[in-house]
């Protein structure tokens, strides 16, 4: 019996999107929801009473960075990542696999969430990796059973198997767990899509042996892979639907303007009683297509590094705080955003902390953000309740789009 | 007439020392207090409510930066400090004296609070000055009318004079503000320090004359300076007291071992009537001498400083987070501290994020080592109100030496 219910409230005409809610160990999610990212089991710079008024339900952090550090014991010591980071709503743990790739593995091959975009380099080249050469390349291997990797900390070889991912996600303690699957870059040839997708789908089955085995108190979703190919896309969706998961991943790189279809695939295969997360995806722009097409969940980084590198999401577009017409502007970063940083300072004083290299300017820029996204999503969450989702759509991306 | 108002509570029997309260425009501060550290109108990392939170009760600003960044003119804008900041309790901000000296023309010469300590490299030579060579502290250069420095950002040539830093501060508009002074070197001859307090008197004056005639809202406090030599410390004490300051700053460098006998020399010839504060010092032991010996008020950047790079107060001494005894400790930094920090998180998960170098480590160092400081010195304040501070003093100091 899965660990968590899913109930929908309310569909939208004529489309795969929906609202309705995740009851989880702890506590309610309603969706569609964002999912803040708090990779090291914290939210960069935040304090939960902030995560919580910035309007967050759930957190997710990463497999492979707290494998890494501290260690998925320590977590376990700990109490699990709730009682460790001090965050008492649900949970989530992303099953380590794509940053195996992008980290790991895969390092050079530009893995990443989007054929192209910003979020790429930091993601497919983080400056510490720099003093890795291709001879690591060359020694990160993947075979029938895991993948062999390097940790971005100190180099060292590591090696995930579904087994050890999903032992790891039960030490960490997370409520809604990911199966291992394999992350594949957008520029590799549709003979290795299908090979790793094959993969993908015997380890999504290793991982729900173990999961059932081991008996966790968590759900596990499976992953959905497939690259940019309509086939590979709706048999991965079929094959995943295949297995008793509590709810289903969709991973994997796109081009930016294939997202919204290859959801569409997707969804239009996948069951509609379960929950469904698209992976990475946290721009506004893609929210909607991801909402819009049947997805219920999303997390990403976006928000929250945008935000402590000056980069402020507004009704009009994002806007770069460093901007010099904003020096002496006395006004909220938002007009009419209820965050503490747009409620409490001014444009110029925001401006001045990124200036002066005050790392208050991270943390005001991350609750901004954090803000922004989350309370996008409830709209749209409110407005598909309220049947007039398509109209919130249309005004919002004609303002945001100025 | 003054715009704040002192008031003796209770005295420290055959001592200096004094319980009171100081009322200024924007509330009341019980002393002795330890005021908090915000050089760019920011304590670093905190919101409002972190900072209330800890116990702070006056937020002290720094001229010389906030001058050169956002500029006063774009703090006056702003609304003030306190506005501009979010602040609402009360605010000083110190003359700039103090960093023309160590930051400006008198860098390399060793310029700190104390001849020796932690704090001195960071002060007398901070990273960002390393590209500046000995060309600039021969360019800078001090005369009778003021000093010609260079920006510690820029490296561009800017000239304060009394008058100057008045005007500044009267822009930036902090409840109590701080004269112009020389901040001399413990390593210079005494004819230099002869020499330099001369002119710290005469800058005393035309600080004062500028402040009456320009007709702020704000306090202003007179700096007696004087170094390590008791007929100059009394001799400033004397001059300074003979001026019609609301009250006064005790600046300086000094050897550890000398500070307290160098309070006493100036606050034994120091009005009883008028506050006195203490400029940069904070330490555990050295408040307790600063209050014994009749200091009211006393600002420092170590408690956040030290916080942010991972060393914490605790009632039986600092600890290094990152030391390895710490990375299974499921306790407490300090065991019966009742700040956000100790209340919610574990030595292990703060070591953790130190090691990580996640911002919320910097952020909860700060935050306890805060309300470790305002706490003590309440204590203090509470002791010497009950008769019993030399009582704790003693076992505080006993358990701290540990």
């Amino acid at each position: 019996m899965s660990k968590i219910k899913f109930t929908i409230e309310k569909k939208l005409p004529g489309k795969l999107g929906r609202a309705g809610t995740i009851e989880t160990p702890h506590g309610v999610i309603k969706t569609p929801s964002f999912v803040t990212v708090g990779t090291k089991a914290t939210v960069k710079g935040l304090t939960t009473e902030q995560i919580v008024e910035s309007g967050a339900q759930v957190v997710l952090a990463n497999t492979y960075h707290l494998y890494l550090q501290p260690g998925q014991k320590a977590v376990r010591q700990a109490g699990g990542l709730n009682k460790m980071m001090d965050w008492h709503g649900p949970t989530m743990t992303d099953s380590g696999g794509f940053q195996v790739f992008s980290l790991g593995a895969a390092y050079g091959k530009n893995i990443s969430k989007f054929a192209k975009g910003e979020e790429e380099a930091a993601i497919a080249a983080p400056h510490r990796l720099k003093r890795q050469d291709d001879e690591i390349i060359k020694i990160a291997k993947i075979d029938a059973d895991g993948v062999m990797f390097r940790s971005n900390i100190d180099g060292s070889a590591h090696y995930f198997t579904p087994e050890k991912s999903i032992e790891i996600q039960h030490d960490i303690g997370a409520d809604i767990i990911f199966a291992f699957d394999e992350c594949t870059s957008p520029s590799e040839p549709y003979n290795y899509q299908a090979e790793a997708l094959d993969r993908t789908h015997r380890w999504a089955k290793r991982s729900l042996d173990h999961h059932k085995k081991n008996g966790s108190p968590c759900a596990l979703f499976g992953i959905v892979q497939g690259g940019r190919y309509e086939n590979l896309r709706k048999e991965s969706a079929a094959a995943i639907s295949a297995m008793d998961f509590d709810g289903f991943g969709i991973g994997g790189s796109f081009a930016k303007e294939d997202m919204t279809t290859a959801v569409e695939w997707v969804n239009s295969v996948l069951p509609e009683e379960k929950p469904r997360h698209l992976l990475g995806i946290g721009e506004p722009e893609d929210l909607f297509g991801a909402v819009e097409n049947g997805c219920d969940l999303f997390d990403c980084v976006a928000p929250t590094r945008l935000g402590r590198t000056g980069t402020f999401y507004t009704k009009r577009g994002k806007i770069n705080i460093l901007n010099s017409k904003y020096r002496n502007n006395l006004d909220p970063v938002d007009d009419d955003c209820g965050c503490y940083t747009c409620k409490n300072f001014t444009k110029a004083y925001v401006a001045h902390l990124f200036r002066a290299e005050e790392m208050l300017g991270c943390v005001l820029g991350s609750i901004h953000n954090l803000y922004f996204i989350n309370h996008l999503v409830m709209k749209m969450r409110q407005t598909i309740i309220d049947g007039n989702f398509s109209e919130f759509k249309e005004s919002f991306l004609r303002e945001y789009g100025n």
